[in-house]
């Protein structure tokens, strides 16, 4: 029955009649919310665009936990940073008015996101510091429009990116904040109390996918105390039942600190994560092209950003593991990408672009790297003519000669390289390996060389 | 029982252990609350200063209502002035952060108000506009500690009063805001719903009340909507019954459009209220010194404020029909009182120090204006010599005779000039009159001009 | 042939058929500079204002000093002020995009002006800080159209005050600069270079001259060094033979260290120069009605204001010795004359209204101040009924009796009290002396009363 | 005798006995001036960084020539950008309290510009809008130690890049400028006063250097006049004769508009000049990664910059044509050199450190281009061994076989590829032309890509 949920939409209407009288309905517990089955277009997805803004893209100093780490954690360089360029007095919040934005135009943003290949973008719409970028009626005067920008950020890039065919829009929100009082006074009463959930967690949730209706809501912020505070099975079930993206919806494992990596749709688990191994259920590696910073920095150095060969080699040990790449980048306070977070995402786009059918809709393989070389992982697609094997190979093969311990290839398969016309040699290796003889090859031969895949196909699997 | 109540500090600790076991328990309803008598402190006070502080004293341009005459109403003049001093896009929650008050200091302040002779200060805590000035916990971001001056304003200036002998501390507060959307919501919804009142109005109150300890509660913002949605009768059995300030603080009127002038402690009824004729319940006139403001003007010209003539006549015609005078002053961004605010309290300090008398404590007599001298306002005191009469003169008698209608003096009455050593010569007028004959005075005798009291004593009344 | 100079305009095209033939022709020397006749409009003025006005208005602390308390005495509350305010690599010149004028509103400036009973205005155009308040071209990015205002301070407030009838329009302008590196470097040269002074100041009080048509220029910053350096008889003899100004402009006496006090036109001297006997040269006492600064304070409290007891009685003192009063007020950063000035400014009116005839075109008499009586100061008129001797009493006569010591009277005299229609009585006094004797005056008979002035008319002098 | 000039300071010490007798003494005419021999130097450095910063880097839009498009031009989008950032009275010169350089660290310029395989860098100091970016004795509040920074820029970037070994520094100036009302003077009376190049151009120049003994001048902003009226001859005599740098300083040839791309020392002639054609004259070309911008421009997007293979096509068609190249970058108002600018710069570095041989101190060949081949660029250099001629190839060759028609071998030649280990096969081609074969080699070969250089080694020229 529950298959029923992820049709088409077209065979929905015909099918309503039936289907409402059968209906799925969840309960507010974690054993009937993770019995939802994942939506498809997710797991197809494999790489999404995360984008973190936010009044922390101000100061662009340190990363977007600045408040925490000038006023809580206290941390020299971030306090002397403020000593030296502010005015003693100086708040956070004074940051807001600075938050500008004019340059920002969504559909610029779009034409970069879809150009990157992504199939889904998570934008942040409050994070700790809790101003939302859209105009909540929950978070008045510390908000979009009320100070700033004076615009739906949210809203803009929702239309723009849904201008775009096949890119799915997803909202991060955070559960908690690190200074609001509301919050400070439940946690001091040993989350007892719960006016912070229901005056500003709760009411902003359901405002992000009434007003955005969210493909993704991925929640954060969920470390300090339990699902049961932040209601969390609650607002799942109606998601899940009744709100305008029931079928489509996915969202993420932080939901409580005793959730995380347990129970939700995908799993988050830490940021960064990337378990190297096949994993059970349906995982996510966020990480960020900055390696030091999710918000913007203006000091940041080349040295700091992620090379293209760096995002080949985790969207390869990603996606064959099971995992989906939400890949960060973070705007100014002007609104723009700039352009060093422009070049890796066209050029992630152009390297998915020669290299895709290995990525989208693949499956993990029975190996997910290989025995005998390494820098090298699986991905498979199977079809009507049978299955294929994707060997993603970070580094090219020394002397042409790529030799491969895992069984990928039997007496009728054959193998290609993707982005490459010509035919390549394939023979038998050690034990159940092969051996892959590539001819000479021009220099100039490939448009993207980060990583290269070799698809074996015709397999009797 | 109730007149209890209204002792003196001194014989109430005497009486304590009656007192305590037959203590009033208010019901919160008007009947109840109203039966509550006001504490003699405030009829005794007589004069008070009003104080309108807050974001609108950064533009301070127009009037505090500038926000609404901004983008509620579109005054020209105003969207004007926004047109040509600040970026379109520009919010009125950006002016925060120019509210510094780096020149505040509330001692200063106390020591002002302390020379003006008033016996209370009510301070602005929260306008219609939503910002508190004071660290609300139920405000976030949106109150002094947070955004712009990173100070509790309120509890500065409630210390500092206090250290002042005499003069009681407190706190005009709005139950309204005009754009918040938690009250918005609740008005879209025909006021049947009052999340604004459970997570704004009252916690502020409460802080207010356990914070601050507010001599007086200064209700405003009352005219949208009726007293049950602001659930003012339950706020008030419980300010009355269990608050820190049960048995000394004072209210006002305005709890809701249908109690204005009706139910509460003192009436303010309308701004300006002054209604000429003696009232039977005690009363307020709030008024301000600039004519076009309460809060800061920088465009202010001195037309525009309150002449020494014109004050001496309001207080006169105020405290003469029974009512409190509440002067409104309004100080910079900067946290200044200007010199002109500063020389208006001190002359009326002097003008109080002269005639005091005539006002704090004073009744209203059996007549309140002169029948046949106009420009004459009469109060009086009882002691045990018996009761004297003040006819609070605004222009010097003409030829230095004073004629009046009303039957201030007996045979065994004396006259005198408050301020002048010399006698006076009392002579019966026509009817119940009295001429009163000033014998020649040099030009410089008096060092406060504004008003004359002349005292008529030992009446046999 | 010098009092062709000073003739009326009209007669002066009569007459210039010989005039030009045989007009003076000055040369750069102070024996020639001094011998030009001062232009009668200044004696018969003596009161002016002096308006300070400059970037130093936007910090509006402590005074117009503020560059040079702060970077060059290092004054410890100025350096705190900005420590506390600014972030710490905040410079000077970073306050002028500051200094935003959007208030100004020359024509009002001009009626309080006028109000004031002033016949001349000497504006700063140029402090020691060294901003232009009009479009210098020698002052690029340092003046009012290019930096802050966007407009001409000084032309606007030319062109309002000459709309009024009666007041002229003066111009004071500082010969150094604190921090010019032009001016720094003749200094550090000995004064042997003069490259400030053709590059700076010359070209700008030419500038002043041609646009504004000054008046006055009233020179400043004079100190460090010799009028040789400024070259300043070479531009005096411009001013007085060739300027569009020549017939009737005048200057002060700050055009070196060593000029001051004996060349010019009418003397300066220092700040506040009040020598309280009569002078042999036409002088001025420049003051300012905020005790502590030119420049407006934000932080001035009341008592650092002069009172009308005390402008009255500097102005009688002034005067009677031969002096005009220029009487100083600050405008603010954004335009305005505050109520505070423009209360004294309106008051010194009233007063001058009624008591102008003892002030205006007025001569020093014979005595200056009374030998017996103290507070009273003397001046004269002459007319074809004789002359007329001014007491001004700065004090209302004890018991409404004046005796004065000084020769006012004699057979033929009477007395009158300026603004009182009553008549008084004449006896003689002691010796040379006289007793004035007031009826009962009523209390309110003054409109203004902060000093009195009694004409003794019919004299035999 | 000029050989003397361009010796090794080492052996001058030595020589300067004699040296000093017979020194050149240059006469201010081109004719003298342009007798001077170009230090060796510049020519072997072919590669330098060029870098626009200033008080336009904070709008940061359009162009560095955004003041004279905003208000000389009044191009639409540039006068809309400010109507929608700024109040109405904003000024250009407003802008330079913004210019914070908070983050400029000249060691990290340093070491990016000298990863870049640069040998010179070119500063802008003051560019048209007149701002000096050191603090400037005739620029007074409009440099960078008065208004804004507070910093030398200048001094600090002098400082840190000769802390590198073998980078020299420049210096770019602009002779006039837009809006200084000295210069307009000067313009508006023909050139034929020279007020301005007297107080404000030299006196420039003659502190750049003689603080910052810079060792290029690169001159600019000649368009509008002659070098008559700039004094250029008098100056570059002084340069050349008497300055701390005239033995090793190199010159432009931007003095005046009938000077370009005729004298001075080597040809700037255009920006982006870049003939295709061997010149007889050492040139310049003057170029920038954002193609449309010198200035940093927030707005930029990716496509907007220089690739790689746009880098290197044109350093080899400059470089063997006999130019040098001058790349520009833009760094922000906050002092960083955004990571696209250090990539590209870094990416440069590399591709000179494999190919360096082909480019620092080269000389072009007798053929510039292929006859055959396109894309194809030669450079030589001469050694004891005989001379070595580059082919600078821009795509790699089809089927690994290279073409060429220029007589780049004979009997004894050999060819190899630079960054390459192999052998290559050499082969007569057609007429004077060789085939070159290149094995198979693989993909990951090459470190840097963007363009190849064959090398052919002992040659019988």
């Amino acid at each position: 029955m529950s298959l029923l949920l992820v049709r088409q939409t077209t065979t929905f209407i015909l099918l309503c009649a039936l289907c409402c009288c059968v209906s799925v309905k969840y309960e507010p517990n974690w054993e009937s919310i993770d019995s939802r089955p994942l939506p498809n277009w997710y797991d197809e997805s494999k790489i999404g665009i995360f984008i973190h803004w936010g009044v922390f893209s101000v100061p662009s100093f340190s990363s977007e936990w600045f408040w925490e780490l000038w006023k809580g954690q206290k941390i020299p360089g971030v306090v002397d940073f403020m000593n030296r360029n502010y005015r003693p007095d100086f708040t956070y919040a004074d940051f807001a008015p600075q938050f500008t934005t004019e340059f920002y135009n969504a559909d610029e943003w779009a034409d970069i996101l879809a150009a990157s290949g992504a199939k889904y973008v998570v934008l942040v719409t409050k994070h700790h510091e809790g101003y939302t970028n859209w105009p909540s009626k929950v978070s008045w005067n510390w908000n979009s429009m009320d100070v700033g920008p004076k615009r739906d950020l949210v809203g803009e890039l929702a239309v723009a990116v849904r201008k775009k065919e096949g890119i799915k829009f997803g909202t991060y929100h955070s559960l908690f904040e690190w200074y609001n009082p509301l919050y400070l006074s439940d946690k001091a009463n040993g989350f007892k109390t719960q006016d912070f959930v229901r005056e500003k967690t709760l009411p902003e949730l359901y405002e992000l996918v009434n007003n955005y209706k969210s493909d993704v809501i991925w929640s954060d912020g969920d470390w300090e105390t339990t699902d049961v505070y932040w209601n969390a099975t609650e607002f799942l079930a109606w998601l899940y039942n009744e709100s305008p993206v029931k079928d489509s919806v996915v969202v993420n494992d932080r939901w409580g600190k005793n959730i995380r990596c347990k129970h939700g749709g995908f799993l988050n688990c830490d940021d960064r994560y990337n378990p190297g191994v096949l994993q059970k259920r349906k995982w996510e590696n966020s990480m960020t092209i900055d390696k030091y910073s999710w918000g913007y920095r203006r000091r940041a150095r080349l040295d700091d950003f992620l090379t293209m060969e760096d995002i080949t080699s985790v969207i390869a040990s990603t996606v064959s593991c099971g995992g989906n790449l939400l890949i960060n980048i973070g705007p100014t306070h002007d609104g723009k990408i700039v352009p060093i977070f422009e070049e890796r995402l066209r050029q992630m786009g152009e390297w998915l672009g020669v290299n895709g059918e290995a990525i989208y809709a693949s499956k993990p393989w029975s190996h997910q790297n290989d025995t005998l070389a390494s820098g090298v992982w699986y991905t498979s697609q199977k079809s009507t003519n049978g299955t294929s094997v994707y060997a993603i190979v970070l580094d090219w093969p020394d002397n042409n000669v790529l030799k491969l311990g895992a069984p990928v290839a039997s007496h009728a398969s054959m193998v290609s390289l993707l982005g490459y016309k010509g035919s390549l040699t394939l023979t038998p290796g050690t034990g159940s390996g092969v051996t892959v003889t590539i001819p000479p090859i021009s220099v100039n031969e490939f448009k993207v060389r980060w990583a290269w895949v070799f698809k074996f196909t015709n397999l009797q699997n």
